[in-house]
């Protein structure tokens, strides 16, 4: 029996929503949000989305036309009140009401920012400016509209049969990985994939295919409207933004050395045990670790998000043991272009050492290489960056040099202030 | 929106019917089903299923209220008034009005016969005594219904994932192998399937592959039903049962020595053209094709079923050639067992030679090799034979002893009659 009216009522969306609810987005834009909320609403943030794969010409792939329609569509989506229920009655990490009255107010009054969108030559220039409350929750949907514009755009021309063998393939291997992944003794690993992920359905799938396979060691999604409909844990902390724009804001050299220990001290107001996880490496891991404060021992953890994760996840071990730290009860996440092979090349090496964790993003949720002609699935390096604080260029120099954004002149600035030498470029894939 | 019509209907059934239409079957059924008809519908016929592969103990894996209720079910069906107006109006073969009015009028009134059914050990003996006419009918439902049966109870235990991650495998399988065939040049392929398919909604997908993937070069399905829905050319011809029930209707060895040819006689008068496929490997190709008489040389094909594909292609072809025959312009249909590697290897060595068609079976609708533990959805080897004709035992010698039937001292009496010598056995996957 053909149900008429679900037929007649998917006949009257004009497009197909990419992103559907304010919820689908990373928990940790969220957490983010509400320490921004608290202390720095009204500084003005630029942020700006970067092609770094430009061999992927979205300028001549994506209509600009049906770029506006969807990012028009964001802007008319408001918090759901089951959606505010979630946030408000839900146990996040281990503790009840998480988020403050008056900032959920707040995100159930929030509505999408205007945009800045630009044809480029082969490229889109797309800037949101404005507060940085409003501008920092355009990252995650705006990347997902992206990419997912982009999946469409290179599947459009395949018949029935070849989209569902594609489909069919895509599966298959998500499952294999799922299979080596559940020989890992001890795994605990989280899908971190919205941003870059094939399309929502596709991560709404992952998700459930990493519950079923994996049971207890899938600890859950950073996907915060994923997490509510499957039932899993919503994960994530904190992301390069802070320190860029703390640094940003600093007056001189001296608030500059300090702006990286100054976010986590105002994060540690807010948050604590497993939300206190750093990200050491906006700025060099090694200089960021000497330079640090004695109480920044006191984290739970660190995660390692660019650069030889062995060597990252070491550098950060040896320096708790040097502080008097128990290493082995310390949590290290790794969350840099993770594919299966690296996820045992990491659990084989610091399995023991310490506890450890997966943030496995793009080639869980996007991981289509080889399914079509001229590779024209395979992930691509996207970001959705902090372009400028309060008119101010803001810069990232990371533990590889490939990822570092920024000014020519801020950035050896940046470098002499936080005592970084050389680093040693490594290929970018997502 | 749920549909809460369909799922409430869903809910009524008391089982999930693995055949619901009379037409579920061979074609090649009901074009020997008009020739029984028309001259044999009295003779009594008993078919049984065997299972060569006793290492499948289908006893056990199927349970026997389940496999009664799917019979039973087969029971109620009768020919529908769309299914009656697609087998009076279309086209079979380049031919209208393939079927008599008094056929098809027979077969809307057909309701499938009684059947006997009784465990014995680890293994089914299921077997179907009546009018030939009756009975006959029996052969492809019967062997679908155990197959989908086995592949339920081995699929029983998985997850949805595990689900949806077997059928993702199985499709992306049957995807790359119509990849391979599409290399093929000249290719004509037809689904021969039915029989021994995983399961019936299985079949309907491989057949709508093969429908987008080859194009033109897939000649349609043998399975009427679905020949009908997707709208493709009805498949087949003719199978041993004919020669069996025709040499067990013998009264001596003189009228058993003429009886394939009287098959051929028979057909001749009821069909033409590409219906005109000899099946000479009942009682050995070799005797078969030099005792026969002038007028064989003349049809249009012949189809190898048993032994070595090349062998007996090259037997067939050697023997047109030397009774002054274009074997350029004949037609040799090879169906025992194909897969890609076979089909590949046959069309290297007679590409050129002569026409050539494929009607691929067990690998096509059941290849989930490999895809759960132990071996369990691997095809094994079922045949529903004929057993008896009027009290007399039937016999089949085929090409290879491994495929042979019937009573030991017949099968001697047979040989000699027929004159075909030891012959080499070869395995029997499907």
């Amino acid at each position: 029996m053909t149900d008429i009216a679900t037929r007649v009522y998917n006949h009257t969306w004009k497009i197909d929503p990419i992103v559907r609810s304010v919820l689908d987005t990373d928990f940790y834009k969220l957490l983010m949000a509400q320490t921004i909320f608290r202390r720095y609403r009204d500084v003005r943030v630029t942020f700006g989305i970067l092609n770094r794969s430009t061999s992927v010409k979205l300028g001549s792939m994506i209509d600009i036309g049906e770029l506006k329609e969807q990012l028009d569509h964001i802007r008319t989506l408001a918090l759901s009140r089951g959606e505010s229920t979630f946030l408000r009655g839900n146990m996040f990490y281990g503790k009840r009401q998480m988020f403050s009255p008056d900032f959920i107010q707040w995100l159930e009054e929030f509505r999408f920012p205007q945009y800045h969108l630009e044809k480029r030559g082969d490229q889109y220039e797309l800037l949101f400016e404005g507060p940085w409350i409003e501008t920092t929750m355009w990252e995650v949907p705006a990347l997902a509209v992206v990419m997912e514009l982009h999946s469409r755009a290179v599947t459009k021309g395949l018949g029935k049969f070849e989209l569902q063998v594609l489909y069919a393939r895509a599966m298959t291997r998500v499952w294999e990985k799922i299979g080596r992944l559940k020989k890992l003794p001890g795994l605990s690993i989280a899908d971190f994939g919205t941003r870059r992920r094939h399309g929502f359905l596709w991560q709404d799938w992952c998700v459930q295919a990493m519950i079923e396979g994996l049971g207890k060691h899938f600890l859950g999604t950073s996907n915060c409207l994923i997490a509510m409909r499957r039932e899993v844990e919503a994960i994530g902390t904190n992301a390069h933004e802070l320190p860029m724009v703390y640094s940003a804001l600093a007056q001189d050299d001296r608030e500059l050395a300090a702006a990286p220990y100054k976010v986590l001290a105002d994060w540690q107001e807010d948050y604590d045990g497993n939300l206190r996880i750093m990200l050491p490496d906006t700025y060099g891991t090694k200089a960021f670790l000497e330079r640090s404060p004695d109480w920044v021992t006191g984290w739970t953890g660190a995660r390692i998000d660019s650069g030889d994760p062995i060597a990252g996840g070491e550098l950060v071990l040896d320096w708790w043991r040097r502080r008097g730290a128990d290493a082995s009860k310390k949590l290290l996440i790794f969350s840099d272009g993770l594919d299966v092979e690296s996820i045992e090349r990491i659990h084989a090496h610091f399995k023991g050492k310490t506890r450890i964790g997966y943030g496995w993003g793009t080639l869980l949720t996007n991981d289509f290489r080889g399914f079509v002609p001229d590779d024209g699935l395979d992930p691509f390096s996207i970001v959705c960056k902090v372009i400028a604080v309060d008119g101010k260029p803001a810069v990232k120099l990371s533990d590889n040099p490939a990822k570092a954004s920024g000014p020519r002149e801020e950035i050896a600035r940046y470098r002499r202030v936080f005592d970084v030498p050389e680093q040693v470029s490594m290929p970018v894939a997502v």
